[in-house]
């Protein structure tokens, strides 16, 4: 179906900055970089490190300058773990069955900003859980937390008991406490999992993932070179895409004439309306449901619950941004940072 | 056209709560679950109501789930008064008379919590009024509040005479002053009345409501046995849905196989995407326009001022949670709050 | 192709305000308007120019209902200049070129109320592109800010080169210095220019305008008498449609019978909900892409980059108020402001 399945080749920094000329004075390390974006912090920070005083407007304009690009020339900056890995299921008597541990793990965001965390499997997002229409499914859900959780299959038209909302469908699952939710995957499309007790709470933390339902009977117009799933959250660790905030965020890459098929989906509390330079997006399926009439756009707006997959040809060769038009979701005064990320195509 | 017009029959405790264990030590009142709602309140408030001291994470969680059970069982929790009830004119002459009268009351939104509100007839939402397309409507206002207001006719394509924008196409109705508002139904729809006076104000404060046109050739795609119509709001009455919150929200009911109808309107702040669970929504109206392709989705984002009308085949039993995406609109630590019913199918 | 483009005949106060009384204590000044809205500011204010105190509730109504006449009678308010003003070209060998200075200004918002910005030639927002699909378009861009910037051709197809985005494409502009964009008008459509170099920040401060390509080929359902942008920003200009806040807002002006294509565009950093009064709009185009389906609606909800094509049949006669729906965006207890214009139809 896809030849590549959420795992593009990371672009060395030579191929990404095309263009820019770096100024060697400003350390590329990102904790200057992440220092500079402290609430109260002044650009007079970066332009410390410049080697002549911020004297005229041009020097203070480079010193601005140094920070957006040394933010830029680290993407995609390394962090120690990445989400959203597949999940290959075991396989119990023709039951996919997957494992999920839910605890408290340090996320790191951006290289060096650790934050704590819920996660599933030590991932944000959780492990991607990609079925067949039709699968018998199993998920056993441990609950290492120190408060009791749920798991709720986001778009999944399951039997009420295992649509996992404490106290309607079931009791919560208590510190220290398994649960097993069980079902023949139903309407195909790119649905979530996460929690649906504390939720607030417990899914900005990180109690998130994709789940997503293959067609048996697939639309030929959907066929992708690339299939990438893009979850939006805004919660206590910032602005992320995937987990992480730019430039520790994972470009996708395609190779010309290739087809991208984008999955958003939004974790989060506030709408992110994600614009892509250079191509524009057909927009081909809501919350998995196949639009009748495809429609094109370059800015796809995603409110919280809500998924939408888009097609994009892979026409127009370069580097791409690709980030939230809610400009402070993308970029401060120190360079870009949280919901940015780039279309590379080769 | 439709068996239930906004009565579904509440169900009794018994029957939502269908796998909770009661925590019999902790009350089940509303006075409990409100208290702890306060800003600043701690789980530790509940916690104190447990037979045990929260040593451990067990205990602490427990108590956190006390609270969200105890806000479960409560719905649908009565309160003083129920909004949007369906509106009976008086005929006068082949006209149907409809007499508002606004005017400050207290509005009780949850069990014991007493908001100061401005109403039309004493219900948030106003009453429901329906017409049919072609009839000829009177709409009586007496403002005995004491500040002057006026009512627009939201959605409505009327004489500009009849628009109600003081200063534009009316003087203001002043403090204990009347004014009258008639035309012919037109354009047919979800739509709505609401204050455009001080309208921030007036209208955060209660002064909304529905005003359906059914139209004279009903389209036989849209029919529904349950019409229903939801209106959001999120002013100083906290996140409502028709004017009360969780646990005192109204429920949907529907036997299966029954189609429902869904009419949302947004008469406040904030987009809220409504997520159904169990079973998917239809979008067949965009502010009372018939789509030519109707979308299947389970989110549906209502914007401020927008309508959509959703139609749902309940076809999957069980009792399902209903609610904005925006979790903080809909739970706390302490349980769910604000925007949530639930679509109980029998 | 139309008849007006962006230079509707503004109406006098008489006939704006067809049945409104003047109340001839109170100063129609804008002044006394912009005194109120100052934060902490009370209806005491206006009150005390009134002749009576406010001893009565319909003398605290009268002051309230005075600051809203003030503000409607006032419209469309003259300030020192207006953007978004056609560019005319200068034409170099078969190239269309324009020359952009990019400056620090001083920019009257609503009357009296000036602000420091940022400015491409002079005006929020910039002078209006308009090209046709296919033409060979220069675009010169002089910095003169005191930080560097950018510019990016937002929803245009363009070579990666000209993408205008400092260190993926191109190096920033710095102050002082100069930068040649050049390419073939590619996609045809409502788009927009605006700096992508500290973007929260200068696009705020006002470094966006309006380019639209019309395509070779029009589409006959698009044809329409008047064409006008309406670009909504959320800065720190406040809440405002082409850079200023109502009164000084422009009304849309059109004969009854014609119709008027309205292109939203969004720069801000929220969805703006514009909910026109007496008649629908039927959407035909999503960021330059035409609806193989039109649809109607009356609340035509833009997201923070987006561009949403609306057609208005203009065949209801009267003035009608055209407005963002999230009403603290248009309303605040002394009277109309921010997003808030009117759609004449004569």
């Amino acid at each position: 179906m896809s030849d590549a399945l959420n795992a593009p080749a990371p672009t060395s920094r030579r191929d990404f900055v095309r263009r820019g000329v770096l100024a060697a004075a400003v350390p590329a390390t990102l904790s200057l970089l992440d220092a500079c974006r402290k609430a109260g912090a002044e650009p007079v920070a970066a332009a410390a490190a410049a080697p002549v005083a911020p004297s005229s407007a041009r020097d203070k304009a480079d010193a601005m300058d140094a920070m957006h690009e040394a933010g830029i020339k680290a993407f995609p900056a390394k962090t120690a773990a990445m989400g959203n890995r597949l999940f290959e299921p075991r396989m119990e008597k023709g039951v996919k069955v997957f494992d999920l541990t839910v605890e408290q793990i340090d996320w790191e965001v951006t290289p060096g900003e650790k934050k704590k965390a819920w996660a599933y499997n030590g991932q944000i997002p959780g492990p991607q859980i990609r079925v067949r229409e039709g699968d018998r499914v199993r998920v056993n859900v441990a609950n290492r937390l120190e408060q009791s959780t749920a798991v709720h299959f986001h778009g999944l038209e399951l039997p009420n008991a295992m649509d996992g909302v404490p106290f309607i469908t079931q009791p919560p699952i208590k510190p220290g406490d398994s649960f097993t939710y069980e079902f023949t995957a139903p309407n195909p499309g790119s649905h979530m999992y996460h929690s649906h007790h504390n939720s607030a709470e417990q899914v900005g933390m990180g109690l998130l993932g994709a789940f997503i339902i293959e067609p048996k009977r697939p639309d030929p117009a959907h066929r992708a070179d690339v299939d990438y799933v893009m979850i939006l959250n805004d919660g206590p660790h910032g602005y992320t895409l995937n987990g992480k905030g730019f430039p520790a965020t994972e470009p996708i890459v395609a190779r010309r004439g290739q087809t991208v098929r984008i999955r958003f989906m939004n974790e989060g509390m506030m709408i992110h309306p994600m614009h892509l330079h250079g191509m524009h997006m057909t927009i081909i399926c809501r919350d998995g449901w196949g639009l009748a009439v495809p429609q094109r756009c370059d800015t796809m707006n995603i409110a919280p619950g809500e998924r939408w997959d888009v097609l994009v040809k892979a026409n127009n060769p370069g580097t791409w941004a690709f980030h939230c038009h809610i400009l402070p979701h993308a970029e401060s005064q120190h360079g870009m940072y949280g919901m940015v990320t780039a279309l590379i195509v080769k």
